[in-house]
Parts: C-alpha cells; structure tokens; sequence
C-alpha cells in the first residue's frame, strides 16, 4: 500500500517534529516545542486528535520516546540486530489508526543499552542509501548514540552520556566555575580532543582546575576545552581503526564539533541528512505495516 | 631546635584537625567542623587566636587549604618534584608566630595539576618510614591524589575528580535516579571496577540506565555499583604494571572500597595511617624551620 498518505511524528523528550508523506515525498512538516515532557498526565490523545486534524485526519506512525514508560504508551524494545521489518512486526497500536514504533535493545554478556527514536534514523540513512549497508553511524547529542550496521541491520550500538555530561560538569562541578566562553570547533576544543589521548577522563577533568589556577589557560576557553575532552573520549572509544568512516547524523555544532573531533582521533566524518533518513525509515516501516 | 613544642594544622575546607606537638610526640589532638568555608571574611585571625590560646599560646604551622585564595593567606605552589625543606624554605607568614606551608604543583608540558594540603601526608608518609622512598601513594577522596615518590621527594602526582564525579552523578544525572543503595566493597562494586576495564566511562554511566530500563540490576546495587566504576578507573589509569604496590592513605569506606579496587586492577594496597603521616611531615618542616 506504498503510496498511502500518513502523518509520521518523530516525537522527543522536548520537541517534535511532524512530516505529512505521501508516497515518499513529505508534503508538509512541522516542528514544535510539545515534547512529551510538555504533554501533561492523560494528555495524549487530546494532543495526537489536536496534530491528527490539523493533517486531514490521516492514520499516524509515531516514534521517539512518546513510546516510553515516561511517554503515551510503553512500545517496549527489539533486540538488536535489528531491521526495519522488525520494528514494523512490533508497532504497538494505543488508538485506532496509530502506531508506535518499539525502541531497540542490547541486551548481550554484562553489557546493557537502548535506543528509542534514533533506530528510525539509523535504519532510515541505509534505506535512502546515505549510508553504505555495513558501516559505523553516530548521532550526538545528550546521549550520543553509536551504531554498527551490518548487512543493512542495526547489529550493534553504545551509548555515551557526552552531552548530558558537559552539561552536568558545567551546571555543578567545581570546574564548572572555569567553563566559561562559547563551544566551537576552535583550537581549545581541539587541544582538548588531543589531551584525551593521553590521560583518563577524571583526571583530565581535574586538569582544567589546575590549569586556571596556575594561570595556563586564556580564559573563555575552558568550555570548549571541556567539550573536546569529553567529545574526544566519545570518539577516540569509537574508532579503532585508523582512516575509520564516521557517518554522522547531525548539522550545526554538532556536526562540526563531531567532524573536527573524528578526524583527530584519526577517522572520518561523512555527514547524513537525520530529517531524510527518518522519512526513509519511517516510510519503509509504513509500507511494510500496510 | 627539634622538640620545642608547637601547634599543628591540618586545615581543609569543610573540617580542620590539630595536633599539640611536642618533639616528635602528639600531647593533644582535636578534630572540629571549622574548615575554611565556616570563617567569616576577615575571621582568620579570631579563629586562630582562640585556637592557640586553648594551646598554650604555642606558635601554629598550618597547612591545607588555609593556605589557598579562598583561606586566610594565599602560601602559593612549590614546583614538584619536591620534598620538606622545599615546603619549608618556602612558608608564608600572615603573621608573627604563624606559618603556612605553601602546596605543590606540576607545571610541566601540557598537564598541569596542583595541591594543598596532601604533600605534607604524602611526604610525612616516607619521613616516618610509612612507604619506601620510591613508591605509589594514593589519598582518595573528592579529589584523589596519586603521587609518585623517587627517592624520598615527591616527584610527580596526578589528581582525578573522582569523589566530585560520584557526587554530581548521584545529585544531578539521569542515572542519580538509579542510584539508590548504600555503597560498599561489595559484589556491585567489583562489578563496576570490572566492567570499567572493557569499556569507557561515558558509555559505562549510561549502561547504568539501560540495565534499569531493561531489568538487569538488581535494586538497591546502582550506586555501589557506579563508585566501582569511577574507583575502577581512577586505579586503572594508575596502576601501569602487575603487582604495583600502593600506599594508600585512607581509612574506612574508602580505604575499603580504594583496596578492593586496587586488587582488582592489579594491584597490592598497602594502608598507611594518614594522621602518623601528617604528623612526621609537619614536625620535620618545623624542626627544619627552627
């Protein structure tokens, strides 16, 4: 039933975005502030009836954490490897007309991760062929996910509190005193990517304190500082072989923060378009459900 | 003029421990919560002039973070490798009667790391015969110091913000809310220190979180179970080779929790009594002075 209009919401923790798609062109999309945390206790389908007239009143496919336990309805995980057929046979329907996409799970030996919302992208970028079928994908953020696909599948992710992290360090560390100055992909930033490779994160840390104090850094630079260490330790875990291709789901800061530092920890960042892969991954999804 | 008898300080920031010595024997002890973020602006001199008259009005020698920019008299660094007449060549006097011994630095190449406090512990360690000349010292704690003794002096150290990260996690980050239980040497915090060796600590922190979500943790085990982590690494990023000894200044929870971590990461830990420590080091850079 390719072809068929639908509304897909890829719908965050602090803001959503809506695509109207019919066939696998996005006739219209749009962007809000209405993450789950803004939607109050019992809200959902006031809010989904509210998004769903305003687009004709079509069937929706949503994704992203309003299938949390914090969100509308719990759409549980798939385990990894994962493909799109897989998340497609596990929708969870809350109301008529409306799915919701499960998360997918790592559930291996003694280590333990999950994704929610990102799996659409992941899948999505090797369905519009931005992305080769085996390769090594990352999304940054609050949690920067990484992902291993192989023959097409989602076969393996890690996730890195890196952004939550930089934002913890600077709201209530000793050092968060020091962070001060705007974060760019500037030297700073790039001496911090360079210093992990030689000391432990803790420690490192530790290092900016000491490095005001004795007066060894210009000021207004720590934040950045700051930011390429943790950045750099995402990174540097990440690529274990030299020359490695990054495809990097991410525009703006990100992009160039997450390019600069994948190139000194000597791999490379091949930028994707996040908005056009989740159309492919969402619309694939469609298609097979209908 | 060893033996002539005088006041001693160990003066951090949140408590403060004196000793009356006279030659090399501590006559009287007491330990109070008056660390240097209790004195008012100003209120130095009062709070030391009550203490030394409950002394004998005995001279005082001071160290710590009394003798830093947020204390009562900025006593500055000495550069490292240092040992106790370096200290003692280099006290700083707010006024008559009174001392304070200024802390250590390293401000060499790219890593720059500072003290205050700790090298009168940790060469106080090795004057009283504590820990060999050329040793591994270790005084954990919100900021833990590793030092590396050669020959008698205090050569290099390193400080990692492990405490402080403990802390900020469990008051602020996403997984404080799995954090729950108490900690101690414990098979959840074996079990941190383990899974540190194969994996990063930004992807580790979030594991927390996913083994939650995913029921893979036992309740109650999160905290105990992310202090392995961070011990885990912090030992880890120091102990180079199998069997390394370290001298480990600390006692209790800690001194537990730093042991067991050390034996896991390959280690011996060998406990010196940090107040003896102390003692032999700041009775030397008086004797020295006098």
């Amino acid at each position: 039933m390719s072809g068929a209009a639908f509304i897909a919401v890829d719908w965050g923790t602090t803001n959503r975005r809506t695509y109207l798609i019919e066939g696998a062109d996005v006739v219209a999309t749009e962007r809000d502030e209405m993450g789950i945390l803004s939607i109050p206790a019992g809200g959902f389908p006031k809010a989904v009836a509210a998004l769903r007239a305003r687009h004709g009143g079509l069937p929706m496919l949503l994704a992203g954490m309003v299938g949390s336990n914090r969100g509308w309805h719990d759409a549980g995980y798939v385990p990894a490897p994962a493909a799109l057929p897989d998340l497609a046979a596990h929708l969870v329907s809350p109301l008529d007309g409306i799915a919701i996409v499960p998360g997918v799970c790592r559930d291996v030996g003694r280590r333990q991760d999950v994704m929610r919302g990102e799996e659409v992208q992941l899948l999505g970028a090797i369905e519009a062929g931005l992305a080769p079928a085996d390769a090594l994908l990352c999304q940054p953020g609050t949690h920067a996910k990484w992902a291993t696909m192989e023959g097409g599948t989602l076969a393996d992710f890690t996730t890195a509190m890196t952004g939550e992290m930089f934002a913890l360090l600077k709201a209530h560390a000793l050092i968060g005193g020091e962070m001060a100055g705007e974060v760019d992909a500037d030297d700073a930033f790039c001496e911090g990517v360079a210093a992990c490779a030689d000391e432990d994160l803790l420690a490192a840390l530790f290092g900016v304190r000491a490095a005001s104090i004795l007066g060894r850094r210009a000021p207004g630079t720590a934040a950045a500082y700051v930011s390429g260490l943790l950045i750099g330790s995402d990174c540097r875990a990440r690529i274990t072989q030299p020359g490695q291709r990054v495809h990097l789901l991410a525009n703006g800061l990100l992009a160039r923060l997450y390019s600069a530092a994948i190139a000194i920890a000597g791999g490379e960042a091949v930028l994707v378009d996040s908005h056009a892969a989740f159309v492919a991954g969402i619309t694939r999804i469609w298609d097979i459900k209908s």
